[in-house]
């Protein structure tokens, strides 16, 4: 087992990594090829300047369809003293785009003149009258688009770095050019290693890991600029893994090798960069993603074993570099991801001779207190929205494990090392993924879960607005609106003494908020069970049964309330219930617990036992609202909500859902 | 000739081509396809929701290596009360991403537990040491990814509607899917009409017009996510346009027909939209751009006579909607660009299924007056920078033939119909085509121009700054300064009383204004004659020859300033020479107008005469200086601009511009 996994700060590791290809004359643009100037040049980078060839236009060239005079010959005309020109040799007619006669120096708009003919009567024979009548005079080159207009032959179109625009295009070809030299797109080798890993597709038992992280790599490569190769899946064997990345490192730039990275039985990265040659860093202070290994290999190394003294002699292995650098990306997927645009988008911008990808910072409010280990750069994924006039800033998981942590993220903060945490409220920086006009379109719904909302935000999707929703529970949103921090919240909380939802909550957890309280759906919740419910559950009072395994939900969840409310009734004390403690964030969460036999049962709603092919014994139906502070009620962003309320096909899609009754959706609960 | 062109205001003009799709039922995603999970799938727009079809994990797995243990089996152990768990029934093994076994349910991680052998020694016999010893305890599923910690089986994972970037893929992964469903790319035929238009790499004679618009339209479309085919260039033939029109209109989902879409003589578009199919439109109200034409093709409108009844029976021409939309582009470049964007970015988009791009907004200060058509939407390219805490908007050539000012926006402002001008430093709306931190790296100078600059911006770009250069003479860039306007000014101003270069003038034109100058080059100063020189000129004195036609440097020019002081000591009288009252705005402007044969002669440098292989009778040496305000003087922005003045292949490369001496480059003229 390795053991000298050491986390070194980020920009030590960027540096060491740097210095090791300076030192190998590998810090720079790899090669440039002749690429012909058509629409698959866009994205690629210049790599020498464009010096104009030719200027555009390449002559006078008239700019309006007109008659080409001399200016001088003009001079005089009034609208109370026309003057007539004779067709030929005093005024020629011109179409956009014809080169001005020798003789002429301006253009008279065909619009500003009259055409006369032989007998000086008005005449439509444009372009050939016998002569015009103008009424005022022109200056010299007027309506004319001199040579040299756009471009002058030598000078500077675009330069070397440049990364290439559809409009780009266009000025290389005015500029004379039919092909021209890009920087070659760097070859990057992506080696998947993993005994426990299967292909896309395949049928998963446990432990088994499907292979997805080369994908990504791999898009992320192309999306830089570079040409990905995804190699087969290698099992975890040292030798094995070494034959492969020698093998790659013969023909590719860069070696890619995912997972292995850490210090685990089985990881034998740093062993294989050891042997094969140079291990630069092992272990960045980066969260996620800290086994990262930097390294080079010598692509001759075992070389001269494996090849044939016929292929030594006729060269085939002697690349013009024998040093080929080689990451260790970490295997979790949210870590492989970030090590890409750590260390590998850099090292492709400098291959390309372009700029870093750089994306834009902006300042936000942080909604949730974070605490970050003091020595590492923890990097954290948020979601972002406008509410009101701040820019709030919600963290998403911070598991390396949790892909779709990055899918959702709007963007990313950086706690640097030496800062242990930020507080909520403080403002932090965040380099958005998004542009801020798709940010500002962002509708935050925060509470209880529902999945109504998934349905919504696949309906929203088609109106211009994004809906993001942080599932905190019913009481967690309404403190959520207190603070400003959402758009709206889902609700769903039983008033213990009224037997009304919502408004008593929420007049005790927001009371200075006007607010619109809308009903969207009523849903029956109930035991989620085991599929033929082996436990035989039939109703709460089956909860205190020391055999049965419950799984709750959240304190402030809608859910937990309804629990504690008929738990009471029935006089059920919670620590008479097995797993009362445990708690799930989601209905969904609930129906996995079940579903994987962590837990034998939880309450929740029809939906999310149908969705997890789990068994559902209804016991209440309850109301869920939305509810709305009025100063976003009234705003733009949210209309396509209220029209979504009485959309029929969004009603159908809703009561499709089992257990679920969309006749009160839209009913006006509550307006202050 | 066709007098019907009538411009009508966009958002009826973006209405009719809307409800003309509608009723055509092409207003929707256009089809499907299903393509597979894998790098190329960036960028393409996902057709139906992805709903997880399996959990992420599907197994309870570990999170981390160590050993898998039953929570309630570490109660009580402390630093002080170790507990000692048996491996086998007690503790398992797990490396991060195993499945845990069925009777656990947490995990403590390797590093902190103590590995026993069978005497209670300590051991490095991982994974199998005989037991372990703990001294704390662990609470149920810590160290645990639970079965959907990810993604929970039929959860919505990504909306229809998306773009797909590299992190998605691995969520579509992980939700179990190996193919998925995208819209198909909507194919778009671009055809280039002219008889005037030539292929790229084409010999040039006058008149010929490089045909590369459809360049840039094919590369613009597949941005869009479109899928263009460039067909051949057409000449101007009424019959041919037909026919080619109407092959296309076949098995494409969009026709672009550039040009001929105004109201000349050879402009043909608009009749053949009316003979095949519906004009909707004819003329848009914005500038560039307003000759666009909207329509309809049927595409079965004469297909009769042009296939066989065989065919017709098999059913080949049975297209499944007959109708398909064409947009008559402009022909001016910019004005097709911009058409490009405005009417077939949005159509793409619905075809797509995705939201319409929208650049971000910023508001900036405009640096010069505009003056725009009341009644038209008018697009104005800018370049943007910030100096001090100002977003600055200068405005570039607005000329609809001039490419090279959409190569170098870095924004697009729109006067709106009804504004018939913007006063300089008002405040106006810009669309970025750059993000703002590109923005932030750009250094504007203005001034005068130097072929130096040229050099500059290529070396600079290489160091993460872009420099953009605006040319309004010497004293103009020295009132820029004045205003704020820019970081530097170069200037080459004689003092005709002392001498002197550019002190006298910047105590003048920025009194108040604390700067640096420095010395960039020494530089001839000449007459720039025809190859030949067939007027045999030899000096100032030529001018006065009213057979010489001059042209002059616009007022504020260094050049002009240089001109006027010899002129003066040599007593020749302006308006003695002819042309002198026309003005050129660059050295190359001046080479262009003698290289074109519009003027015999100009004062100008060498390097431009030698740009486009003229003549060059030096005169005078005179000295360029950058004028730096101390405030950017200091700057981080400007730092690569002063290593430059001290870096050798700089140097190297202006001295070898013609007439340079680089021998003052960095030399400090002055400093407040």
């Amino acid at each position: 087992m390795s053991v000298y996994l050491h986390d070194i700060p980020l920009p030590q590791a960027q540096a060491r990594l740097r210095e090791a290809l300076q030192n190998s004359d590998l810090w720079r643009v790899l090669g440039t090829e002749t690429i012909a100037l058509d629409e698959e040049a866009v994205g690629r980078v210049i790599a020498e300047p464009i010096w104009a060839k030719t200027s555009s236009p390449h002559y006078h060239a008239s700019a309006m369809d007109g008659f080409a005079v001399r200016a001088v010959a003009t001079h005089g005309a009034l609208p109370s003293k026309p003057l007539i020109l004779h067709v030929g040799p005093e005024a020629e007619y011109v179409d956009t785009g014809d080169p001005l006669p020798e003789w002429a120096n301006a253009v008279i708009p065909v619009e500003n003149v009259e055409s006369l003919d032989k007998d000086g009567q008005i005449t439509k024979d444009i372009p050939l009258p016998n002569s015009i009548r103008i009424r005022s005079s022109v200056t010299p080159w007027s309506h004319v688009r001199p040579l040299g207009e756009d471009i002058v032959a030598t000078q500077l179109v675009l330069p070397a770095g440049h990364v290439l625009r559809a409009v780009d295009l266009g000025a290389i070809a005015a500029a004379g050019y039919q092909e021209f030299k890009v920087a070659r797109r760097p070859k990057v080798a992506i080696i998947p290693t993993g005994t426990e890993l299967v292909p896309i597709g395949s049928e998963l038992k446990a432990g088994d890991v499907l292979e997805y992280n080369s994908i990504v790599l791999a898009a992320q490569i192309k999306t830089m600029g570079g040409e990905p190769t995804r190699l087969p899946i290698t099992q975890d064997d040292f030798d094995l893994i070494c034959e492969r990345v020698l093998e790659a490192a013969q023909n590719q730039d860069l070696i890619l090798l995912n997972a292995g990275s850490s210090a685990g039985a089985e990881d034998f990265s740093a062993q294989v960069v050891e042997k094969l040659g140079t291990l630069l860093v092992h272990g960045v202070a980066v969260r996620p993603g800290h086994p990262v290994i930097l390294g080079l290999i010598d692509r001759q190394s075992s070389i001269e074993n494996r090849k044939s003294n016929e292929e030594i002699a006729s060269g085939t292995n002697t690349p013009p570099n024998n040093m080929i650098p080689i990451i260790g990306v970490p295997g979790y997927p949210v870590s492989a991801a970030l090590t890409i645009d750590i260390f590998v988008e850099p090292l492709i911008a400098k291959w390309l001779g372009r700029r870093p990808k750089e994306l834009q910072i902006e300042t936000a409010t942080l909604t949730r207190k974070l605490v970050s280990p003091a020595g590492d750069d923890d990097y954290i994924r948020v979601v972002l929205g406008k509410v009101g006039d701040r820019l709030l800033a919600a963290p998403l998981s911070r598991g390396a494990g949790v892909i779709t942590s990055l899918v959702q993220a709007d963007g990313l903060a950086l706690i640097p090392s030496g800062i242990q945490g930020v507080d909520a409220g403080e403002k932090i920086q965040v380099h958005l993924y998004r542009s801020k006009s798709e940010i500002e379109k962002t509708i935050l719904v925060i509470g209880s879960h529902d999945l109504a909302l998934d349905l919504m935000a696949q309906f929203l999707a088609d109106h211009e607005r994004r809906l993001v929703s942080a599932n905190v529970g019913s009481q967690g949103g309404l403190v959520a609106l207190r603070r400003g921090e959402a758009h709206l919240a889902g609700s769903h909380l039983l008033d213990i003494k009224t037997g009304e939802y919502n408004i008593s909550y929420i007049r005790q957890y927001i009371p200075n908020i006007p607010v619109k309280v809308i009903a969207l759906i009523r849903r029956e919740q109930g035991l989620i069970v085991k599929k033929g419910n082996p436990k035989g559950i039939k109703s709460l009072g089956d909860l205190a049964n020391p055999k049965v395994q419950f799984v709750n939900r959240q304190r402030g969840a809608g859910t937990r309330v309804l629990l504690d409310y008929h738990l009471n009734l029935m006089t059920i004390p919670p620590n008479s219930i097995v797993g009362y403690s445990e708690e799930e964030y989601t209905h969904l969460g609930v129906a996995a617990a079940v579903a994987s036999g962590r837990a034998d049962c939880g309450l929740g709603i029809a939906a999310a036992a149908q969705a997890l092919d789990l068994d559902f014994i209804p016991l209440f139906q309850e109301r869920y609202d939305l509810v709305i502070p009025k100063a976003h009620a009234g705003s733009d962003l949210l209309v396509p909500v209220f029209r979504l309320l009485v959309d029929s096909a969004f009603r159908v899609a809703v009561s499709q859902l089992r257990g679920y009754d969309v006749s009160v959706m839209g009913t006006i609960i509550l307006e202050d």
